[in-house]
């Protein structure tokens, strides 16, 4: 952007913004004070705490509250007097479970109106609301090995016929790598898979350890189209199930060993360590151990490569999420996320932030899951298809915005001289 | 490396490996035991604390002392017993004296010589010795405006007419670039300075803030190639006049302003902020107000790269070069580097470790100051000459054993989508 006379001080000028915007719904507010009822002046406040998103909020008594500027992008309705002050209590938590049991409705495109909320959020993240949460959330994360299997169980057992629904052929359940936009979700995925074998520079007969390895899939993509042997941990049953019988029907039994077990539990030496969508289930306080695990592991010319849900800076996923969706889950900053290869000596070689690819492959997802919802409430009922449309939905706003990052991390032995001379080879 | 039993613990067989190197160590001391000297044993206890690198050592009264099983890499030889017990006391700080004031002489490649240390003290970084070190030295820097100011002239205002006899013909005095290592050092710096612009994604009438610009190579190569208006900062005086009169016969005066200034008076708003090969000056307790001046000063979809030397693990310079190169420098550990970014709302799009490029760099500058050693001597003696001798060397063998990295990173507003979709674009 060309400036003629730049302007003394960004911060300040931002504030001045908000500081406008401020005002304005000020006047807004004004003029309703006359007509709105105390659940509407409560509504606006609501509305305030979060940075004035361009939402319209109608109540149960037809009123309708709206304090942004610009249009309104979504209309956001509430049923009852209750589930209002539940939102004003715990916003972030309760709006998920009220949107899952009816009592919120939302007309217009549900991800528009989560990505105006972080955009408000956002513009007033100085503010308590969020650090206060943020702090209140910090606590009660535990990934004990009993604790990891059933945060796990909660999410990725709820049985493979669900997730074939809407995940693509191979049932890769990260994010995939479109080395254009317009490629399918397929081809994204295989491309996602071929740039962490590239990065990893694998060569035939390697030796891989698999840090989380879902369905299988890179497992089986390493073996077949790199021809190095891999052994892949995983601590979801049914998942570890499904990637043995796909390892059977290609006949890769002898170079792809699948094993229901936990990360803390790898042994043996390795030329390459991949760990791709784990370590958000990790937990922090395991960081260290997962760090003793790699260097353990590693051989002395070993590479790795961590691929993980980040933060810009220290923050949980949003409560309801976290509670409802992925138990005991956090996605770190990266500077928490090199805790798990420095002080030791492994050497950082590249990092990779991949947001917008996640939520473009989310928006594959919820379409997929849109077309299969009459199916899924079959199987499961309608709050659960609502859960899932939202927590798909507010993904996508997530990236989109910038709330949420998505890393890839690239390592090897800190004295080791085998690693590549510059990154042009992934792109050639 | 294919391995058919992979070995279950592998930090413990390191441990092995070093625990043989060592016994068989100790046989050669045994056999040397009966005719080496008091001053011959002192010697070998030095060459055991840093790894028993594959050193000879020749006291002045003729004794060679060699420790390691495999062939020596080159020789030392010490010229009296003052200059064993310094080496004794302090061997990081001391040796870099000694052999400025040639009471220590290397007879063989030098490089391989610090290189073979480097990696001893790989092999026993658990030690004591080091960690001592850091501790020690983790006091004293300090680098307020004025102190910035003496550390910077110290080092910067040697005089260009020294620079010039071993810099590339636009005096630039951080890592390249080699897009293929047999390029030439020019090729390779306007290849880093191309390198850094592409990762900036410079936009014709472009604003850019230089944080620390030498000589001006960057910000005249940008306005000149890339067409974008620069504010570059520099402490340096006479690397600020060159840069001015290089702008002047260029005619670009209009587009590129050099600053004789500190890095903390940068105010405005711009489009892009670099900063290449100052935070190694800045000082770890000026990170946050490093921070301050790039959120100050940014844009909303402004973009920011940090190139600068770093280590796998926080670790301070060598002494020697802390202490007669380079006063107050410290290179971050890539996590303390990122807190010039994190906490504030800013996103990491891509982090590279380029150290064997500044090995390769490092070489070519040593190669041409070797040509020009004779005029060195005159300008300057002999001393000074060793001392840039030895600084080069020990710069190429810290970056070729893993000891020090280069890293870029590169950032972006966090609500910013104005991010690149893949990095293809910079190497198509």
């Amino acid at each position: 952007m060309k400036r003629e006379n730049p302007d003394l001080f960004g911060a300040a000028s931002n504030e001045r913004d908000v500081g406008i915007a401020r005002t304005k719904s000020r006047d807004n507010a004004r003029e309703q004070d006359s007509r709105l009822s105390f659940e509407g002046r409560l509504t606006r406040g609501l509305l305030n705490s979060v940075g004035n998103p361009p939402i319209r909020v109608t109540l149960w008594n037809g009123e309708s509250i709206f304090t942004a500027t610009s249009n309104p992008v979504a209309d956001m309705r509430i049923a009852n007097r209750s589930c209002l002050l539940k939102m004003l209590i715990n916003p972030e938590l309760y709006f998920g479970d009220a949107y899952c049991n009816g009592s919120i409705e939302v007309d217009g495109d549900l991800v528009k109106l989560i990505e105006a909320v972080y955009q408000g959020l956002a513009r007033v993240r100085s503010t308590g609301l969020r650090s206060r949460l943020s702090k209140w959330l910090n606590h009660g994360h535990v990934n004990t090995l009993s604790d990891s299997r059933e945060n796990i169980h909660h999410h990725y057992d709820l049985g493979n016929e669900f997730y074939k629904l809407w995940l693509d052929l191979q049932m890769v359940y990260t994010c995939a790598y479109f080395s254009s936009p317009d490629i399918t979700l397929e081809q994204a995925q295989i491309a996602k898979m071929d740039h962490v074998c590239r990065k990893l520079r694998l060569r035939p007969d390697e030796t891989v350890v698999e840090a989380g390895c879902g369905w299988g899939a890179m497992a089986l993509h390493m073996a077949t189209q790199y021809g190095v042997r891999v052994k892949a941990f995983n601590i979801s049953h049914e998942q570890i199930d499904y990637a043995k019988a796909r390892a059977h029907a290609l006949g890769v039994e002898h170079r792809v060993e699948f094993i229901e077990d936990d990360y803390r539990n790898v042994n043996g030496r390795f030329d390459v360590f991949v760990s791709v969508g784990m370590l958000e289930h990790v937990g922090r306080e395991f960081y260290p151990e997962l760090r003793r695990v790699i260097y353990r592991c590693l051989d002395d010319n070993g590479r790795g490569l961590i691929h993980s849900i980040g933060r810009n800076q220290p923050n949980p996923f949003n409560p309801w999420i976290e509670r409802r969706i992925f138990p005991g889950a956090y996605p770190p900053s990266l500077r928490e996320m090199l805790e798990v290869v420095e002080d030791w000596d492994f050497s950082v070689l590249d990092v990779e932030n991949l947001r917008q690819h996640y939520a473009l492959t989310l928006k594959h997802w919820l379409q997929r899951f849109e077309n299969a919802s009459s199916r899924v409430k079959e199987m499961y009922d309608e709050c659960f298809v609502r859960a899932w449309r939202l927590y798909l939905a507010g993904s996508i706003a997530s990236f989109n915005t910038g709330d949420m990052q998505l890393f890839q991390v690239l390592f090897a032995r800190g004295t080791s001289n085998d690693i590549p001379w510059t990154r042009a080879y992934l792109y050639n």
